[in-house]
């Protein structure tokens, strides 16, 4: 039995679409007679309101869109569970996508959703978007949308993200403080601008330190998904490379622990012969010997925040308020552990 | 500006809608004046089809549903990275919602999915899902339903699922074949079959091994979700209860590391004072120090044979062929580890 429509209701009973729609949803100007007819011929067809129904009654949909680049990585499960929670709490269901790093696929979700009729969207942008059209799409309609974490700086709307930059130098100054005097960097994806924003603050540390950058030192994530392999594999060629390494800034907790486990398995004692700085403070990384100094990077806050941002600005266009765009910037912090002396 | 409907154009040019919905999808029986007429509007308007405006011109929405309990389960990421390689080659977009282990959640999302018109759905349920109404609604109006690992037995529909009970089996009598004399059961939450099923393998090891079965040595989690910290805690509690275990099989390998972590504080040597097994085989088990014995659970091939076989069904129903149900069940093995003997 495949779904019936309104269409269908009206041909059976030779009245206009825009009747059987109206009495379904009890328009004073539909006869009783006909109401109780379409009502019926509709529970015995069972007929489901379809999304676009249920806008017309009440302009809303109570559903939101989310789309990020992967859904496996731990930061982006805590985002997740963030926005879910505060989602839950307003009485929205959160329609989750996940654009695996590809433009051309968040492409297609966001024409998705704005068929689907969410209410509105929240995005964290795929490394390899470049174009922003079918974002600027979604403003010029009037749709709320909120980017978290990995942002287009040049489009106006609401986003909200940690200073990348900052936290990556706190985490450089850490091993400078420490004694390191020769520190690699292994940064993410090459185009990536949180990587980007990583790896400025980690240059920017070494120069505050009169220390001479080195171009050699920073290891780019080749496959293209910072992985645990990524770190395994990017650790073995700094043994390779350059011998006189005692510290590494590492972009993610995931390559890290990869790291972490290439040097145990070489023999290279963590903090004693290299120390390690991660990012995002995963919590395996407090779980794992030696536990990982890290960056606190603060995936279920920045959740919440996203999704409170978007509730606001659709309050403020229900309300046929000015929509305010806010830039909200995440506290980070640094969680010594063993890794580094 | 908010979205533009098929009746506000009918309005506009003083048409009926299914002329406007015809006009857009070329129709032959309007003139190309009116379809000229249409467009025109629609294209000043940014007039959007809706799910339903695509599903009456292909009868098929290229869109499925996901239900799971827990995105950030590590072995569910493993699902829907399956699910979203297969769903990507043929061509699908697959809309994520997270139950949550709610039923009335669940039941809400079963309705959303149905209202936006998805070819199909894919699901495992909550520990919380008694009643299944919801679910045999989805199969009496015809859509796929494919279950996977947390399926309602009852249901008749496909599923792909692991013989739980035989790999528990497995896991225990490993403990046993390795020499351990007093093995306990961390199990999952009461009522999830899953659980229930694992507890009934262990104890038919035991009991095929002529142990005797001793209740107080199976800890059930009590907080609900299998955590690292319910691991850890009930680690503790073991050893207050019963100093002379010597073998302990855990659910989850994310409780397994939980209690490794527990033993490795209170002093405990693992596999010399207790041997750990495991359950999912989840990237970090072979990383941590001593690495977890554990049973490979396939998540991603089983994300990838729900979705085949929810593929497979969409196309027996569009040749209107009789749409067979399958139980799928994948193979487990176990992996040994450092955490046994």
């Amino acid at each position: 039995m495949s779904q019936v429509t309104l269409m269908q209701i009206a041909e059976k009973l030779n009245i206009s679409v825009s009747t059987v729609s109206k009495a379904l949803k009890d328009y004073p100007d539909v006869s009783d007679k006909t109401k109780g007819l379409v009502k019926e011929l509709a529970k015995t067809l069972n007929y489901q309101p379809n999304a676009f129904a249920v806008n017309l009654r009440t302009k809303e949909s109570k559903t939101i869109g989310l789309i990020i680049p992967a859904i496996v990585h731990h930061f982006f499960s805590n985002v997740i569970k963030g926005i879910l929670a505060q989602a839950e709490k307003k009485g929205y269901l959160v329609i989750i996508l996940q654009s695996n790093e590809s433009y051309e696929l968040e492409k297609k979700q966001i024409n998705l959703l704005l068929r689907q009729r969410v209410d509105g969207i929240l995005i964290s942008i795929a490394n390899t978007t470049r174009n922003f059209t079918h974002l600027s799409d979604v403003i010029t309609q009037g749709k709320p949308l909120v980017m978290f974490d990995k942002i287009a700086k040049i489009l106006e709307c609401s986003k909200v993200v940690i200073d990348d930059r900052k936290a990556a130098k706190d985490a450089t100054q850490h091993l400078i403080d420490t004694g390191c005097k020769r520190i690699a960097h292994f940064r993410g994806p090459l185009l990536s601008q949180n990587s980007i924003d990583r790896f400025l603050g980690y240059k920017e540390a070494l120069e505050e330190n009169n220390f001479i950058y080195d171009s050699s030192l920073v290891y780019i994530c080749e496959c293209g998904d910072s992985s645990f392999e990524e770190g395994k594999f990017n650790a073995k060629k700094l043994l390779q490379d350059h011998k006189d390494v005692d510290g590494v800034f590492i972009n993610t907790d995931l390559v890290a622990i990869g790291a972490l486990t290439a040097f145990a398995e070489m023999g290279i004692k963590v903090p004693d012969d290299i120390s390690i700085v991660g990012f995002s403070n995963w919590f395996m990384s407090s779980v794992i010997s030696p536990s990982l100094t890290t960056i606190n990077q603060p995936g279920f806050e920045m959740g919440k925040a996203a999704f409170k941002q978007l509730h606001k600005e659709l309050k403020q266009r229900k309300k046929s308020k000015t929509v305010v765009y806010e830039k909200i910037i995440l506290d980070t912090a640094l969680v010594k552990r063993d890794s580094t002396k």
